[in-house]
């Protein structure tokens, strides 16, 4: 009953980070030219309790739809799995079921990087990671995949330099870490402010991802005026990223002042960044950041 | 890379009617106690041209969810498929992946033969059956797992006796087939009326499926007034039926005309048939259906 033709992968492998970014680089690139869809993501609500969340995504000739259901236990824990199913739209047949988990630290971290690579400046050699956990330091992996950082600085308040990757410094406070940094990752699962985007030089790139906090923001929304504001999707992300929908609702800043995202940067249908204010780069994440990952564990 | 703790069916096993009458009985009466959820379908439109529906279900501590997807090609053609996951609802992780197109006829004809079951005499002998497809047939095997049937009549255009499954007479026209007969199933894609329902005598029961006909109606939708008319699901079948739509649409009729559905049948909560006119019961056709077939096959 068993088919070998349908690949099961509970266990992500190894992926190079060259073909990661390729694999993002090329499917926000469709998306910007209308050849990739990125449809809504559709919340279940289960009768016993708990939700499924399905995120949906078409590249090419694939389409996938991620299955996450949050499942409350009797013990007051909750189960949250996310499983990926790629389709052929040549056949309508299924090739690949992933355990989707193990793909949302590369997606996120990637992304952030592509972002580095699409609006840092090309000498970028001092790079600032907030955060020491497991997106830390898949961050860290693929911002080395885009430029070459002689200085890293790594800053979170559990971190010992016995603890901290290869070549990496750890610093005192977060502030130390981003003083003079071409490049910020924050990648924390913050619910408030991590450090003064505000204040960091013209042309600093800072990066920042989503967790599961409401309203969640690692950045004052106070400071959104004051930099260049571009996010992975702008559909998304204006609605969903915690300090753009605080600066919104305070009347400090509005959906339209983002000056683009990943598939406008990557078919020039967006200004790049102004060289006179700080960068701020903000990921929601995307079911088709991980068809495309998806699809390269397939080719694999 | 591949596991074997999820089943990949790309072929559904032959089931036991019992078996698959049991299961769509106890899924119905737990959606009718509330313990199981039927969302409604999504649609989401593919850049390219096509679409793919999703239908969602839970059961207990089975959530599944059907990805059917339909690909128009460059010649012309169409492909339509559907697959089944289901996701254990303790763990979060997949059980089975299984090709549902297999499981379409299954949980249709069953679910016919289980509204017979609901709403015939018990001592019901004569069964019509219009049609003399795969629906056909596999409707006639379920239906002798609800009643002791002594007299099968069966009509097509296109059948001969030489054709017909055993034990079933050949009749000449669908009038003929459904003279005297106390249950008939209409198990064609026929986009008008075939038989003259509300001439029948009271309490025959006529059953009725969907096809992907805009519209499709097997009866005429200016008897539904004559008639005691039930469905599979209320919330679905009212706004899908072609003859309830279009009755409803010339004012003949109207949705809470509707006597009852399998879930209010099972709990108790809609009246029986009143006895005194022909008794119509119209399926659509339900994801949980699916969930409940594709548990037995992981039973299996």
């Amino acid at each position: 009953m068993t088919s070998t033709s349908i690949s099961v992968v509970e266990q992500v492998p190894a992926l190079d980070a060259i073909a990661v970014l390729d694999a993002l680089r090329s499917a926000f690139t469709e998306l910007g030219r209308g050849n990739a869809a990125q449809p809504p993501q559709t919340v279940t609500l289960l009768p016993g309790g708990g939700d499924v969340i399905l995120y949906q995504g078409q590249l090419g000739a694939t389409y996938s739809v991620k299955v996450s259901p949050y499942l409350p236990q009797t013990d007051g824990s909750a189960v949250v799995t996310a499983w990926t199913i790629l389709l052929d739209t040549a056949t309508g047949r299924p090739e690949l079921l992933v355990d989707a988990a193990g793909l949302t630290v590369e997606r996120t971290s990637a992304t952030s990087a592509l972002a580095v690579d699409l609006l840092a400046r090309p000498d970028a050699a001092t790079l600032a990671i907030i955060g020491s956990g497991a997106q830390a330091r898949a961050h860290l992996r693929y911002a080395r995949a885009v430029r070459e950082f002689t200085d890293v600085r790594m800053f979170s308040r559990s971190l010992t330099q016995a603890d901290a990757p290869e070549g990496v410094k750890v610093a005192a406070s977060a502030a130390q870490a981003v003083s003079g940094a071409d490049v910020v990752l924050l990648c924390t699962s913050a619910g408030e402010a991590l450090i003064d985007a505000a204040s960091l030089p013209p042309g600093t790139v800072i990066t920042s991802i989503s967790t599961n906090v409401a309203r969640a923001h690692e950045i004052d929304p106070a400071a959104l005026p004051a930099l260049d504001v571009y996010g992975d999707y702008r559909p998304t992300v204006v609605r969903s990223a915690g300090e753009m929908v605080i600066a919104a609702e305070r009347g400090d800043w509005t959906a339209e002042q983002l000056r683009g995202d990943l598939p406008e940067l990557l078919t020039g249908a967006c200004p790049p960044p102004s060289g006179t204010r700080p960068v701020f780069f903000r990921s929601i994440g995307m079911g088709l950041e991980d068809l495309a990952i998806a699809r390269l564990i397939l080719e694999h």
